[in-house]
C-alpha cells in the first residue's frame, strides 16, 4: 500500500489549513470546521508512524489567530486540546510550543510544555499552540548567550529540530510564521485540497515529491 | 504589452537560482553563470519600473554561499559588485544588506550599506550581499530593546520592508534563509525555469497569481 521511499525527511512541519473555507463549502458555519481537523491529524500520524518519520511538527494556531472571532477561537482551541487528549492513548512524545504566559494559551495543555512521552517513544509530536513567530524569536534576546551567533539555541522554540519539509494544505503559498528558524532550508510543498478533505494520496505525493529534491543547504 | 493588475505587491523578493544549472546544461563551466544572472536583473528591474512597484529585494549571496569553491564565490561576488554599478547609471535608491564585516563582502559595495539614491527616487531596490539570517537575526540580540518585542526594529535587516511577494527561479521550492522575518507573510511562487532563461511572462505570470491570493496576515 505504502510505496518505498529513496530518502524521507527526518522532520515535516504541517500546515493544515481550509477548516473554515470547508465549513462554508459544507454550508456549516465556519467554526465548525476546526474539529473536522482532528481526524486528518491522526490519519496523517499513522502514515508516519508507519513510515518512520521521527518528527512531526503540526500549526495549531498562532498569536495572530486569536484575533479571530470568539467563536472560532473558542473551537480552534478546543480542537488542539482534543487532539492532545486523543494523543495520550497513543505513542507519542509529545512537547505543546507557544506563549502560555497569556490567557488564550489553553490551560490544559500546560503540562505538555515540556516534553512528555505517552506510549512507547515512537515518534516526536510538536504542536504549535498560541505560537507567534515574534514570541519565538524575541525570546533569544532576553536570553544570556548575547555574545555568540548560536541564536537557534536561544529562541523559544529550540527544542524543535530543523524542518526538512513543509506540508501545507489549503491552496496557500506562504509560511505564515511558521518556525521560521526551524525552515529556513525546509522544502515547501502545497496542495490545494482543504485539510478537512485530507487523503494519504497527498502526504504520499508530498513525500514522492520530496526524496527528488537537491538538498545543498545552501554549498 | 504589461497587463493591468488589479493589486500589486508593494514589495517583491527575488530568489534568482539556476546560474549553475543553467551553465552546466550549455556546457560551459559552474561559475560562467552568474555573470548571465546581470541582464535578467535588469529586464526585471524594468518591468518593476514600468509597474510601480515601489520596493524589490534581490538574493545576492549568502553566507553559506560563500562555502562554494573559490572560482564560484570570485564570480557571484563580482556579478554583485557588476550590478551595483550598472544599477547606480539608473534610477533606484540601493540597499546592500550582509555582513560587510567579514572578508567575503567585496569592499567595493561598502558605500552602500546605507541606503544611496541614484538618478530619480523610483524604486528601492535592496540586495542581499553576504546575508545571512543567522547574522540578520543574532543582530537583535546585541542591540538595546531586550525589553520589547519589537524584533523587528532591531534585527540587522530592519530597513528592509515586510515582503509581500516572493518569486523563486529555478524551480527549488525553499527560502533558503531569504529574509526569515520579512518573509513571514510573504506569497511564495516558483518558475521551473533557470534563472538565466528569465522571460518577463514569468514575472508577469507571477503577478496575475498574486492577485487574487486572498491577504489574511493571520486573522
Amino acid at each position: 500500500m505504502i510505496p518505498k521511499f529513496k530518502r524521507l525527511p527526518k522532520h515535516i512541519g504541517i500546515i493544515p489549513d481550509g477548516n473554515r473555507r470547508w465549513a462554508v463549502n459544507q454550508g456549516l458555519s465556519k467554526e465548525s470546521g476546526y474539529n473536522r481537523g482532528i481526524d486528518p491529524g491522526f490519519a496523517l500520524y499513522e502514515l508516519c508512524l508507519e513510515l518512520g518519520i521521527p518528527e512531526v511538527t503540526f500549526y495549531g494556531f498562532t498569536v495572530d489567530n486569536t484575533k479571530r472571532p470568539a467563536i472560532q477561537k473558542r473551537a480552534f482551541q478546543k480542537a488542539c486540546v482534543d487532539a492532545v487528549n486523543i494523543l495520550a492513548n497513543r505513542d507519542a512524545s509529545l512537547l505543546v510550543i507557544g506563549n502560555h504566559e497569556s490567557p488564550q494559551f489553553p490551560e490544559e495543555l500546560l503540562p505538555y510544555t515540556t516534553r512528555k512521552t505517552f506510549g512507547g517513544d515512537r515518534i516526536k509530536i510538536n504542536f504549535l499552540v498560541n505560537y507567534g513567530w515574534k514570541w519565538d524569536l524575541s525570546h533569544a534576546m532576553t536570553n544570556k548567550a548575547k555574545e555568540t551567533c548560536l541564536l537557534h539555541e536561544e529562541i523559544a522554540s529550540k527544542d524543535i529540530s530543523r524542518i526538512d519539509l513543509i506540508i501545507r494544505w489549503g491552496g496557500r503559498r506562504r509560511l505564515s510564521g511558521f518556525l521560521p528558524v526551524q525552515s529556513i532550508y525546509a522544502d515547501f510543498y502545497v496542495v490545494e485540497d482543504l485539510w478537512p478533505d485530507f487523503q494519504a494520496k497527498h502526504f504520499l505525493d508530498a513525500l514522492s515529491w520530496y526524496q527528488n529534491q537537491d538538498i545543498t543547504l545552501g554549498g
